[in-house]
């Protein structure tokens, strides 16, 4: 399937640890930024959303963590999404650009809480 | 099955974001910590591997978001873990201590690299 | 002069960099949760000054790096203010446990605003 | 004086806290990482330096906050440095791109240490 979404970025030397390669969490950081310049893209805000009570959280997430990346590296996440009656759920794959090597392969469940209520609301 | 580690802690207002609750990519950083706190129990310093060539590192995690933790929340984050040839799979759930309800329920993958290459190394 | 408060807290693995020391960052994500568990010790929750209209914000901070903290280590933050009309001046120092070494030194100016407004509010 | 390197960003949303404002230990990772680029533009890797035992670390910063950085700003970090004998100080300020208004006035004082001695090394 085809992605939608496409966002460059750089690993910027504080998200590396003791091991020198990428902290995980920071994966997640990467995902939840590159979801949110989609939504973005589309003219949605998530911090709006926020301020009209409308909040899109994560249900779940599953990352593969296939090639660490390193100090340096630069790096595209790729993105697309589905959508069901009460969750879009959003595949995400980062590619090393190096080399196009698959750094990672996450699959995220969002879904919208509207005044603490799970909600319908077709917000893509 | 039994957890084997138990690991108290308290958000830090820092950890959450524009929505008031802990942003998610902290619960990885918490997971993490209490993998760290269990290997150290044991006897095993996540530091001192690295410094000896040996990588403990995720391969993969999914993490099912239940209830959010907002400032001022205590939790408590229980794991135990199986260990087959090349795997240690962690079961780490996250509990809020006001009321033991679960705020997470994640599944940890990590292996051992030594050298740059997949190793059966043999830590816990 | 004598400390008001003091919080111990351990390093965590992934506040280290990839020089295997605590990332400068992390020191200020330390002074303001021991600022914000001082502010609590004395009935004040920073969260809820915030969803009253109060946002208790820094206009400046100095830090001095003294010992790098490192992993596994634990580390105590004493803090101790003075207020003047508009201003809560924080001091606030890290001691390595082991040794009682200083870790960093940090003064932390703080202002309430109200409403988009500095305002000489008094919390503590 | 003028500035030797600028670098553009944009807040990613992570990075704001319950207040709806960038963090501020933010803001040091948005120096650091501007640090880092500055010497990469003049061929020198912090991961680079450390792997050959030279350790470029802050000594002290100081760090003044003008105007809240929120979801979405667009900001560029604008520095230049002075060199004496053991100390590089850079001059560090961020600048909100919509209107050009200072976020932050910043000064870091960085020193190199070789194998655990502070050192004269000339790096830049």
């Amino acid at each position: 399937m085809e992605y939608q979404h496409e966002l460059s970025l750089k690993v910027r030397d504080y998200e590396c640890d003791l091991q020198g390669i990428v902290n995980n969490a920071n994966y997640q950081h990467y995902l939840e930024h590159a979801r949110h310049e989609f939504l973005l893209s589309r003219g949605i805000s998530f911090a709006e959303l926020h301020a009209k009570g409308i909040d899109a959280v994560v249900s779940s997430i599953t990352m593969r963590f296939k090639t660490p990346l390193r100090s340096g590296d630069e790096f595209v996440i790729k993105s697309r999404f589905v959508h069901d009656r009460f969750k879009y759920i959003f595949y995400q794959d980062i590619f090393r650009k190096s080399d196009m090597k698959v750094a990672l392969k996450g699959v995220v469940d969002t879904v919208c809480v509207v005044n603490g209520e799970l909600s319908e609301v077709d917000i893509l």
